[in-house]
């Protein structure tokens, strides 16, 4: 067998470290598809001219194209025989990427469970991307349920790694030389500032938009993401091709851009839940909660904390009686941004 | 409410001077998607040493794609609460747009008129496209139908501005540097020159393209047009999405090939028509009329004005006798083009 | 008549050179859109400092974008008019083409042999691909079956051309400063080399893609391939709009990189059937079969001869006893590709 059968359960041991194959260039045509496949506003990653008034060399590429990448690039090591997705944890951008940026990424094995049916395990992995000068770009936790090739194989001793709930504030990288001493508001399309936002607060982002086959599906292979639920409609009985989850996170956070223009770049993912399965045909709505805010060595760059939830048609509640999330709930994401103070 | 809820009629005073948000860097990405969203073939915009034999530093960037860019920007400020896009006169490409350029665009109302029923009116404006040297690249006007957001507010003054019907033959702007004095029909892909078209004579571009949902969704992000018809599927009760007339525009320009291979750089639009409504599973297909010739202030350069209909299926006549158009006419467009002499 | 009627049968004579429209430049963007339209992964055409540790300047784009642009430019002077593809011989790739390169294309008729109905006939064409310095780049022949305009016109003398049944290992051409001698197997994501592939291995690469009707016409578009049968699904009785023949191959290719990740440069097709028509909705797989192998000048690079099928469905044969392709069997092809030794 000559092609990838990917590794199972019994595979990994805590402390392994996978370099994942492929690096990958990456520059202004995947910037354009990502404007052709999300309705991305940003000002900061839609013109050069605009990131230098930020104190950037350029503008880089939207960050959730470096998480996009390493993430595709784990797959065929991580994923492949995972029965589900089950969280991240502790994600941070570290450096922007620029267009002729080379990434490659690695993961370390950081926890390993064998679930009580003897059949899956949990596998927790530490993924770290890399640009061409093997300075880290990103770096994220994520867990798998993932098969186990024989039943019969010993468990291996229980690892679960202690996670924080959020990465502190203290710890959100502010890119060297980014400052927002100039930032115009008129050109970024948003008047509204760290000062206008409060905890608590939630914004609907009105808009929707109707999930096709073919740009997921080019959206998931722009990454080289290669997972087969993804393109081939003969992998499930009712024919549907399952959207990557990673399109629903892209999808929400540019629509969230109406409420949330000056959001402008990520700074860290602190968990996140695909919370049900997203299908061509599914027609996207995004709100978020205002969760924390904090200032950050740069006086002029504070830092939300957002909740950003993804659903389809309406849902009166997140979850239900029984702690579930409602089927209309695609994603739960709580993440980290900085925004001008 | 923090998400932009849009202008509503009483908004807009005559003189107003809008900066549009989010300025734009556009390179060999949007170039590429350019060519797979339309069977673009003209020479001067698909390779660089033909642009070169003309005079032009480099292959400029489809002269549609300054028209979206500027016209996505002007979305969220003037049409996200219009009925009607009811049309465009006097535009003009001043200079083309080079990879690498930012375009930003600005709007100056010229005109309002209230309507009889006191529930919307007339908005006119000029918008302007400018690179990152503040050059202005393209000029046009627009007037849409807008909602009132309060049917009691006072009627403004009416001014309706003086448009011309065409633009004058002396007032389109030959690139500085371009010349067809050595232009090479084999590379371009058609003999027929400036001096073989004569006005009346109508040309059949003969193909046809269906369209598709996940083309023009693609097409109208790629400019940041997020007027939410062209993405909903639920904000109609028929479920179907509306095709933005800007992807109509483009399609039927890129069949005129077919007949009208030297026709290389549009200068003007004269007016337009958005005759009907376009919806995924149409098949499109396009006609011009010659209506006009003109020289330029170089020799080696004439200009054709052209009448572009795109449509679907057959239409006996144009318009019917109540002077409406026929149902299947999609896009009737007059306009400049430069051709070699 | 100013649009391209396309040449017929009489229209072609043995020893006709064509030099055929629209010069291409073409880049980052183009590459960008194969990773959205193809599963590609192949190391050397995904990044820049992968190609560096190969010998060669930066990433080419992939072997198949150059066979795409040359094909595509050949249809308005070779298949307009053609009933059917009916082969492909002696194609070979001579340099690769980086970003920036500009492409234009030439065809010299080598033969053609009227059919005994009297309506159509045979032409013979190689056709070749040359960049902005007048360098070839790629050279193939194939033939097509093209209608008579006129059924009474006389035969022309019959010439058929002898082709190879198979390039000669020994032409083949290893570019400029390829080298594996430092090849990484690791981030290549395969540990088969050339020495792990026996002649008759039969490999099946295990993933299916469904193909959706907006992706392949972007992709035959995006080669300026006008053909109008796959994009006017009024062309068709039943609706149906053809898929592009070497979309099958792009997409037949990348799915081989599941077992056979080493892969990595196209030296050679030695011979091609498209044994069906493909429609979107088709789920297509594909496997290999390794028919020869071959040293090259350089030591570090060998040559695997492998013949490619892609399929639909399940097939218990390719042919059956009719000689005939199964009716699931949609492209058999024969090539010649490098791999480190």
């Amino acid at each position: 067998m000559k092609t990838n059968a990917g590794l199972f359960f019994e595979d990994y041991c805590v402390g392994q470290v996978i370099d994942h194959a492929v690096p990958r260039t990456v520059g202004g045509g995947e910037r354009a598809l990502y404007h052709a496949l999300y309705p991305a506003r940003h000002a900061l990653y839609s013109s050069d001219s605009f990131a230098q008034s930020c104190g950037l060399p350029q503008s880089p590429l939207d960050d959730l194209i470096a998480f996009h990448v390493v993430f595709g690039k784990t797959v065929p090591d991580i994923s492949l025989n995972a029965v589900a997705n089950l969280g991240y944890a502790e994600a941070r951008w570290l450096r922007p990427v620029y267009p002729g940026d080379t990434l490659r990424a690695r993961s370390t094995v950081i926890g390993l469970k064998q679930n009580s049916s003897g059949k899956t395990g949990v596998v927790w992995v530490r993924s770290e991307g890399f640009n061409q000068a093997d300075e880290m770009v990103i770096s994220f936790v994520r867990w798998v349920m993932v098969r186990k090739r024989d039943e019969a194989a010993p468990a291996p001793q229980t690892v679960v790694p202690e996670l924080e709930k959020a990465v502190l504030a203290s710890e959100l990288i502010v890119p060297d030389g980014l400052s927002f001493a100039g930032y115009d508001t008129g050109l970024a399309g948003s008047s509204y500032l760290y000062s206008d936002y409060n905890i608590g607060e939630v914004i609907d982002h009105v808009d929707g938009v109707t999930l096709s086959e073919a740009e997921h599906m080019m959206a998931t292979r722009l990454w080289q993401n290669t997972a087969k639920v993804h393109f081939d409609a003969t992998a499930r009985p009712d024919g549907a091709r399952l959207i990557y989850g990673g399109h629903v996170i892209s999808m929400a956070r540019a629509l969230s851009f109406n409420g949330l223009g000056n959001v402008q770049m990520l700074a860290a993912i602190n968990g996140g839940a695909h919370a049900n399965p997203c299908f061509a045909g599914d027609t996207l709505r995004a709100w978020s909660e205002v969760l924390d805010k904090a200032e950050t060595r740069d006086p002029s760059v504070g830092a939300l904390r957002l909740r950003l939830v993804a659903q389809k048609g309406s849902t009166p509640h997140l979850r239900g009686d029984d702690g579930k999330y409602h089927s209309n709930v695609l994603l739960d994401l709580d993440y980290w941004a900085f925004i001008p103070r």
